[in-house]
């Protein structure tokens, strides 16, 4: 039996809590949010207590941090999970610093926790079989990955004021999958990076500062391509495909629908919008990622994301800002 | 809180056990088989205790059974549940006999208390979107239904002894989905049927005697088509799909694919097959039947199916099997 | 060069006048209508002449008539055509009476000439391509075929007066598929046939009489099972499906849109209705069956549809007729 | 009557010449080619007579000249088509060299005569539905724009010697597009482009040297976006596919496929390729560039391409060929 101790009562911490306490063989033991009530809440619904960090790290008990408390929380809790040697599930991202972000990963790496992160797309069960098909050479050597990421609105201005910007906040999950998809060939990463964008959705995003679309290209040092196009807002839903060609052919991730009802009338043949948004679309990621980071703490394999994979997808985040600032190419 | 106990360990009966024990304000108390081993093991993955049928008729603190028991023991436990007022979730089909399921439906009725049929498919996500479509006018007035229902594979031809039939063990679900959808008017009903079949799939299915592809054809007393087409065999999965013509357009309901993969190569574009077979397909209809039924017990709405629909469902079973054997058409 | 007399300056006989025209090889030399406007109109776009029947069938130069007026010229025409050696391409049906039709299958087989009647859904490229697959095995032996045959609108009821009913004028076509892709194995044909239908369209097609809504069963020699489902109506367009389902697997025949646009916005991802109507939707197979046609006659091959198609699918029709009047099945 | 002179009997000759020989109230008067069998060949076939430019620009009676001679002939027989007073559709491109081509558009407008470059891509049934759906506006104002464009395969490396390189010979028309759709406002073009690219599929490419596979990024002055991503190799087909996300969702044309055949087995759900290269993708446009082409003529209406239109293409085909060799983002 593991005990768990989850750190964040908000939206995505209630969504971890509730995976984690269905799991066989997993003990959601203390909840810790600094709202009081939520904490509360969150702990009654999932049979485990409340309590705090300070309380966490002391008790020996606990086997597993799983963190999904605000972005700049982040750090400080994984340094503080690495030296009390407890294992480690947290939400993407590391942190909005790369120093940071590798700071963390050296602390976790030097205690030998495990500490998995929150790309729960590598669990979708569309990119997850497409990766799979991929890696059994379905189309051979992958060539080149157009990424299609599109959210349904952009938020507030001002919620996005502490976000970091778009390539941070957004893109930090199509860079981890550009690595995840074409950077299979041992030792390939990007080589050059080139960003830019512009504000289309709302005029407000530009007083941020920050923009609303935007287009990166990455090109691997075997000279693989990748195009990412992002929007905050699709009129249509939450749109999440990528394709990738290969020397044998092309695997295509299309959208999930509600419902396969399609109807024909006088207007035309049509069927669903895609799923509404993240929670609708990744319903089952978040849940098979905790699946995941359980069996491979119980049975020792490698896990499919990584700190470093965290810390990875973050400097990609940091060279987009700076294309995007310089209007230049970047060099990795 | 409603009290549950739970009658069948087996496929189903767990499939029930685990949906019912997941709902808020529903406690599953006692779960019966005469498999000792097997409501043990149920019982104890769902935290409840094992008892019998006499015990549980006789505890005034059960609210409701949930029958998910081998079909010959429907009848006389929803009897005994109606004799000791205890609502009632009961698995298709009520009896393979319809005055033998007349009569549970006129012990309910006389019992006053709830009794719900388990006609999942209409639960599933993309027949109910299909059928609030359709009433709210989408396309118009219903006129025709093509409804496509085919196993992946034929069972044993030893297990279809005891089944009644392909009509009662397999359309009868067909049979249902034609009520909902089709005779949606005040009053209509099924007016005339034929059925005809062939054994196509396995030669032993002529010995037992049954047939393994059936086309069945309803007209209504408004003059409303239903064509049924079932095959105990698709190569490629699980086929359940209907498609409604309407004065204003048509409504189609696709199979349900385990991911949205596209692979393009030198010999095609290639989808996904249809989700593998019921328990795939149907994992949602049948968490979200229990939903239902254990809100309407509460907010006393209407239930979407009752025994009724269990009773006639069973006679255009009935029907078709008359109809296979003289060859003719059966006026009902 | 083949010497070509167009019989027909209609709708149908200005396609087939103007593929014959583009034919390499193929000379069209005389257009004959009694609508002198019309077939002066028709030679002079297409570089013929206007003449008359008795003409054509007295000048030896000519060596193939293709016949596109109205249905009840055809047999008359056929067996004329036959008395003087020329070969014919005769638009379908033969005739509205079977034994009129079977009286010129016996004629053109007296004679020694080629008749192809033109069932041009079997050269459309996805039917086409369907039975190719089948053929070859792509789906072992067949076992099911479902047809959905819909037109965009019911044409006037005066007009459906000389029709010969709704099987005889619109499910000709379907029953002529059913041979074609069921009836594959040497000697396999029809044994018992079911229709019935209804008025669900235009009440003034009741007076006719006629029905607007058709449901047809058929069940092969083999055991093998066909369900047409036919409306006059279908709001969204011209509906031409058919699937297969065999041992190993299923081939569909979907429709054709006019373009591959796809909109996603707020309500919902819709495509291209179908083509419009068999103008469109055939406007391929009509030119296909005509180089067909020629290219046979110039090889000596064996011609995908005969005099006896024809004949076939007029008995189908003519059952259909019976079984609807009767409401009982017929036996064939 | 139009009379016209074709120029060139090669490929794309023919089918220019077999579309301009199929027009009413258009006479094919001439062919021109060096290679006197292939001018005899397509001459005879048309209907028309062999000739020389000589004889063509001195005979008053032509019209108009249709330009489908190797690239390397396009600047000089434009000119002298201008001077000589000739409408002109000329096959694209207008001539490697910007000035060059640039020198044509000045000679075009000072002689006043009408020449539309052959942009096929925009004539194309499901591009240009696409464009009328976006220009009434039922996505709103467009904002990204993502162009997939991948041959079949890559052709022989000594014939990408004369091409000019993948982006004068390939992504001409991609650049078209982009403006197309994107540039819809008054006075928006590219401001800003990045092209990169690598040898993926043919080392021998390397050596011409050129590259096989590219990605191009365009800002325009307003801030759209656009992405094209282009490989000489698509294993399962030519792709040509573009997407464009409006504020109000999101246009796709997808690929056209041979036939509607979807065949359902044990390992999927298969459709067909793509249609397989341009001369069968583009069939349609080919044919319907020239109608476009000689109604404008007639009713002098603005033409859909204009040989500014050819300009301003290979200007950012020259940007895209100096952005990948300094790895540099170039300024328009």
């Amino acid at each position: 039996m593991k005990n768990v101790a989850l750190f964040g009562a908000g939206r995505i911490g209630r969504i971890h809590g509730a995976n984690v306490a269905a799991l066989p063989g997993v003990a959601l033991k203390y909840v810790c949010d600094p709202v009081a009530d939520a904490a509360r809440e969150v702990a009654g619904m999932l049979g485990a207590q409340v309590s705090t960090p300070d309380a966490v790290f002391a008790d020996p008990s606990i086997d597993v941090v799983v963190i999904g408390s605000p972005t700049d929380t982040h750090s400080d809790l994984i340094n503080r999970a690495a030296a009390s040697r407890k294992h480690i599930f947290c939400e993407k991202p590391v942190d909005l610093s790369v120093p940071r972000a590798q700071a963390c990963a050296d602390a976790v790496r030097a205690a030998g926790v495990a500490c998995m992160i929150g790309f729960q797309r590598r669990f979708d069960p569309t990119f997850s079989a497409a990766k799979d098909r991929l890696m059994r050479g379905d189309i051979g050597a992958p060539e080149m990955l157009v990424v299609t990421s599109r959210d349904p609105g952009a938020p507030p201005a001002h919620y996005l004021k502490g976000s970091g910007g778009i390539f941070r906040d957004m893109l930090i999950h199509d860079f981890d999958i550009f690595r995840w998809i074409l950077c299979t060939d041992e030792g390939d990463e990007a080589a050059t990076l080139y960003a830019t964008g512009s504000v289309l959705v709302d005029p407000e995003i530009a007083k941020v500062p920050d923009i609303d679309s935007s287009v990166v290209t990455i090109r691997t040092r075997k000279g693989r391509l990748c195009q990412i196009n992002t929007s905050r807002r699709a009129a249509y839903g939450y749109d999440q495909r990528f394709e990738v060609l290969g020397s044998g052919g092309m695997i295509q991730c299309g959208n999930h629908r509600p419902t396969e009802v399609v109807l024909s009338d006088g207007t035309g043949v049509q069927a669903d919008k895609p799923e509404h948004f993240f929670l609708q679309r990744y319903r089952d990621a978040y849940r098979l990622e905790l699946v995941h980071f359980f069996e491979r703490l119980q049975d020792g394999g490698p896990f499919r994301t990584t700190i470093d994979d965290g810390v990875a997808a973050q400097k990609l985040a940091d060279a987009a800002a700076q294309s995007l600032e310089s209007g230049a190419v970047v060099r990795l």
